[in-house]
């Protein structure tokens, strides 16, 4: 029947075509991508040790006093890692019967993107540090600890999220245009002693007011420059309550009930409550679902 | 039937004399005012294009640095966009019927508004930083889009945003008092070394603490100072929750439905959606209100 | 009736013991407390621009500029309107028949607190300040206005308050037990030299830190006083939650109904939904209300 | 009959190995456990008192001038309440038939840590400032004042904050992956100059930013770090979304009603809330889950 439009659809309807599989083959794919062998979850524990260790180990590195007295062995454990974490993902490639798939998938794109830093940074002196995009996979996490509750929580979160999404698309619209338009006002009023040397600069200000972060390194000095920070900051208040009530509408939604989507077979009125017996409309009996 | 109020009645409720317009206007028309034929969908693309780099013009100019070096060709390009933005303003006119109307709505005031500031910089230098108006312009955007969805999720934020008007308004007058109680209270007790120099600083001082922006270049530095600033956060707190409770609560609303406070008259079921006629349990007619 | 108890009980439920009102009194009564006559009416309005005038004189004397220029006419204003005020409050009290229940009404009390501080301040100098307390008298603009909706709304508003209060109470318990342990915690970490002088100023750090308003005037400097501060921030981030959370969900309820509050009365279950007609819980007929 | 659990089943469920008190320990555990009797409310009464007075000491004692000048009655202060909170303490475990199960508690826990951090300081100087922890037992104030309702706020508060917390874990998860990619992204790009000295620094100025806090001790000078900055801070706005959604929806629950989704049997009707057993539109019996 279908009723429900298939949120998954976007994802390639083509029936995979799968490689006929070795046992060898099956059995890493068993201890890889499965958790429920005790090979398997030994695996994602390990997996998710060196995860841990492998982010640890750039954040220690990014301290000029560490690096200076132990940049060697940190050098030389970040390796370790990459060509761990590129051994695994030669041998996730090679136990699927349908590697294409894993690869386009988001864990498939984010175990390619977290081995990429170290190579990267043979070229690019630095891009090491964005390896610790690897905290994305400890998101397998949930799969180890069976946390099917959570995912179902996840699930509740992002489609709440997804139906804001349009909600909040247009939100951000109208921020981004109270952002130029204050950020010019303030270029104009403030000029570039304190602070706002250009209206980029300005807007960057009126972005750290909307959002009530205040750093306080651009602040304005002059009273009219204050007068209209003070409207900013109060709109940005109410501004404040729009996102929250956009997201918690529809985490309230699945908890005290939504109105039901049927209509009048008489008179197509809609938007009558789950327990209506009649149209509210034309006082027709309503279809049982 | 109009059972609904319309929200629109506020507009011109007089017909409007519309002239008679030559084939040329009425082609001129559907190019600037529609989007629908090849034209009109190219027309709306160049303007938005136009209207993005006139903003972006304006906020290299203000770059000092990139002024000094660029400065003649800038201002150019800004005058370029402003005459050629005057000429698509005047071509809108002409290819209306009931220009009057087109010129008081609230597109036309901002194609209006947006070429006006770099005439004004002739008069009053620097007025031409105004130009990031302009952004508003974006908002035909959503037309060519043909995003109605958007339009509608627009619609209902604004008329939650609209039904919240009268409490925010109250509640915005509530903190208009406490900031300026409170400024008056810590321009006594801090006096003017810790820069609370005058009652109106000290408001600001007020307004950026009960917002949580929190800049840091005013703050109290006495410890009975601080004690109040402390009851002030503490009440900024809580008062941050009021005008997202009332925003949330409107947005709830469509979603779960609001429920009418009318009972039905013969079997008394209550809880009937506001746009109810006929009762959801037994199907008899409501009472119009 | 009464099925609802009365808000107002807490005011004296004694009968008031009225004075015969001569006719000039009750001419006066209608002049300064009913706002229906052009003469009541003039007078409201004169009153609201009187506290305006005199809110924005001390405002102005605050200013160390002006009040060197022109400090004593502002001194001549400010005396001005506290001898207009004290005479405006010795009328009303002459045109009552109870004078003593106006005098400890809320709007009894804002009134003569709003005429003390001028006086006082030839005591105290400097409390002349707290004139701008005067600014509460402006609550009468609703009067004027005859905003019945607003003060409707601001029922609404005060209700919902009212209704979050114990739970608002305990959530500050909380918060303050919070910034007391956390507070130590810092002071132990961090010592004195960034800022952290004692358990009182760790205190108010962590307060400005956990309603997020971050001053930045004192902040941690160490590793583990960033750390300890880092899960003070995310803490306050799922904390600042909670308020909002017990006013919106008061909020929530007028607008998408309430469970009833009737008992079923066979076997007494509650939290019957509004239009239930058969007792959930034992299957009886439920008491039309 | 018990249908619905027991929320206290998770605290031990094996029958307590009562030992036979005597009547002196009936009577202390009356004085000191309960606070019906006169001297049950006079301890009580002296206990909140002794603990407001010795966290007060505490607080003094870490302010620098006042150690200087009284430090020596400060420090005998501070043990006259520890041997005083100790006796007590001794005194609960005498008067219990089992007393294990009063120290595993909560109460018993705070008791027995409020009292360590003096004798702590013997070892560890400086510890005795954790004294402020005795702050916790003040929770016993709700006892005396009987404040039921408070107790029963309180617990609806708990239930909705546990309700919450599986979305609230995912959701950290979620801000702590965001802060340690944008604060990897922001150390690459401002490196040590503008104080992004170390990941992990800038991992800390990223909460600072995303809960918008924002001190400003450390904060982006290059434009493509206050370009990315901007970005975070926008997010951190979607974001603050989140969690007060999440407990919002949890609030409004008790007060609108959760409603079920099973349907009656015989006449179809939904929207029955979760403790319905009969059907409210028609009275027959509804399915047990």
């Amino acid at each position: 029947m279908s009723t429900a439009p298939n949120p998954d659809q976007r994802s390639n309807p083509r029936p995979p075509v799968d490689r006929k599989l070795a046992p060898w083959q099956l059995r890493l794919h068993e201890i890889i991508f499965e958790a429920d062998t005790p090979a398997g979850k030994l695996f994602d524990i390990l997996l998710i040790f060196a995860i841990f260790m492998s982010v640890i180990t750039v954040m220690l590195d990014s301290v000029a006093g560490i690096r200076a007295q132990y940049g060697g062995a940190l050098y030389i454990i970040e390796w370790f890692f990459t060509i761990l974490f590129s051994v695994e993902y030669l041998l996730r490639i090679v136990s699927l019967g349908n590697p294409a798939r894993y690869a386009r998938s988001f864990y498939g794109l984010v175990d390619f993107i977290s081995v990429l830093p170290t190579y990267l940074s043979l070229l690019v002196p630095g891009s090491q540090y964005l390896m610790t995009i690897r905290v994305l996979r400890l998101l397998r996490i949930f799969r180890i600890l069976k946390l099917a509750q959570y995912l179902n929580e996840t699930e509740i979160l992002i489609k709440a999220l997804r139906a804001s999404f349009r909600k909040i698309a247009i939100f951000l619209f109208a921020v981004m245009t109270m952002v130029l338009i204050f950020g010019s006002l303030l270029y104009l009023i403030e000029g570039g002693e304190s602070g706002f040397t250009s209206i980029g600069i300005s807007c960057y200000w009126a972005i750290t007011t909307l959002t009530t972060v205040g750093y306080g390194d651009i602040s304005p000095q002059s009273p009219l420059g204050r007068a209209v920070a003070s409207i900013i900051m109060v709109m940005g208040y109410g501004v404040i309550a729009v996102p929250t009530g956009i997201v918690t509408a529809e985490l309230v939604a699945p908890i005290t009930g939504k109105v039901s989507t049927q209509a009048c077979p008489v008179c197509g009125a809609e938007k009558h409550s789950y327990d209506a017996r009649y149209c509210k409309s034309c006082g027709s009996e309503l279809n049982p679902d």
